[in-house]
């Protein structure tokens, strides 16, 4: 049997622009890039969110034929399914949100079905921490993991709320310049400490091209981004960390620091092919031979030798 | 018999402004700053500089009190030494130059001394591609390493001779910014790809509190900066990088890409050392102690196991 993760966010359909490029209406959303993320991994996965009538059958289906139990994705009649238009700067490190429209997200009260209430592992995508606390309440037996992933928006407006999630998970990631907005503190060192105190024994700390950072406890990993010939598309790099990530942990179950460093490296791998393609199109198209190589790339990228 | 190290490059006074204060007559330069980190490895090392009267005695003796020869640092009767002024923004990362003074270093004609002219390696610190030609020039077998170190400065406005001295190296270490400006490309692959057609058979680009990444044929390592608790004075930092990278391979005279990452590890090592103190202060203090708990702590930071 499978261990099981369990996924809330949302699914979207985003407008993007980048200097490549423009994509008018594409599958997007945290919930189905960590979805389509972490189905890479042998786990049984499910989705928490909500969805417009407007939803495509093809969607969904893609995501049924990952393995992906969307049981728990609720569709509203009559809805239309969140939208996210953005545009890219030349240097693709710096966005612009052009339109949000919210359409079914504005009242999304997460029902977790009473079968799905037992995850091993809790991933949390970006979503209004009150709809985050709706969800992990619904859990029945605590979760051997809880994951947040959450962004400045929440930091800026609802911080009251977001503080009693943080509280709550095991693991936050967050970018670096959100770990500042959270923190105060300029020095991502500092800041990792500071969230540390807040609840969370692992902190990430997402840095784009520059890879990412661990925290726990006194100790700290940094993992490169894979130097890649262009980036394409930026959108959904983090949720497919996060997917990555959490999806390596559903599979083995084990949190020690050094497990959790792997798994790292297996969502900066998941990050590194999103970025290459527009959208979800190489999460889609994925395979486990590319994985093998990236991998491979990865330990190549970071090794050394020094002798004491 | 140690292998030989020859530096060119500016010795300076500094005025240096930070958010943690000000010193505004500070040893710095260039060659100062990878003198004092290259001298700490097993090697003979000599400067070609320039300075003025009113260069300190206790500054000429520190740098031969860690047996740099200074033979070949010109004093120029009456002259004064070069004087950078700059100032750090909150961040850190970036900083503006508030007043620079060439003095004696406008012109400045490199002359090495016979017994200098046959080094094993030769770093050619930040300073006029002219000024770097002479140098070269003057070298009696070719060495067995050129390195070189440039700026934004003389990609705007000696492009033609930045170009000549590029053509002549080994071995070129620039930011990730200047990576960019001086090819046009602004993905940093790309962009070291260019430069390897110029001439040089490595490529360091240099990323800050981000590390730095080396790129050799269709090889490529990722080194991380060290997460320090707080940047104090980064002045110095890629000069610092500079030293223990040439210091560790004057040590050894491996030039293979297993001990080219080595030695940029090393030089990691040096710079995350300078910038937890002002100016030159860490370096000066320097103990091998520190420096084995150090690479220690860079193996720590990016070890990681993936089961293939």
């Amino acid at each position: 049997m499978n261990n099981k993760l369990l996924i809330v966010g949302t699914m979207a359909y985003d407008d993007i622009e980048t200097p490549f490029g423009r994509e008018k209406k594409i599958l997007g959303g945290a919930a189905t890039y960590i979805g389509l993320s972490a189905s890479q991994f042998a786990l049984d996965c499910a989705l928490i969110s909500v969805i417009g009538e407007d939803f495509e059958e093809r969607h969904l289906n893609l995501l049924k034929s990952k393995k992906i139990d969307i049981s728990g994705v609720k569709i509203v009649k009559g809805g239309q399914t969140f939208f996210w238009r953005g545009k890219y700067k030349k240097d693709l490190n710096t966005r612009s949100t052009m339109e949000t429209r919210l359409n079914v997200l504005e009242n999304f009260n997460p029902i977790i079905p009473e079968n799905l209430r037992s995850p091993d592992i809790l991933m949390l995508g970006n979503l209004s921490p009150d709809v985050q606390i709706k969800a992990i309440e619904q859990i029945k037996n605590k979760p051997k993991l809880i994951i947040l992933d959450t962004m400045n928006f929440w930091m800026d407006n609802f911080r009251t709320q977001l503080d009693e999630v943080i509280a709550k998970v095991d693991v936050i990631s967050v970018n670096d310049e959100e770990a500042r907005q959270l923190t105060g503190e300029y020095s991502l060192v500092k800041a990792a400490r500071l969230i540390l105190e807040l609840g969370p024994r692992y902190v990430i700390i997402k840095k784009g091209e520059h890879g990412a950072l661990l925290f726990h406890e006194d100790q700290v990993f940094s993992a490169p981004a894979l130097p890649i010939d262009e980036v394409f598309d930026p959108t959904g790099a983090g949720d497919s960390f996060a997917g990555g990530f959490a999806g390596y942990l559903t599979q083995n179950l084990d949190f020690s620091f050094k497990n959790m460093k792997s798994a790292v490296i297996y969502g900066s791998a998941m990050a590194s092919f999103t970025v290459e393609k527009f959208g979800t199109e190489s999460l889609v198209k994925y395979s486990s031979l590319s994985m093998f190589n990236r991998l491979k790339a990865f330990k190549e990228l970071t090794n050394f030798e020094i002798e004491f």
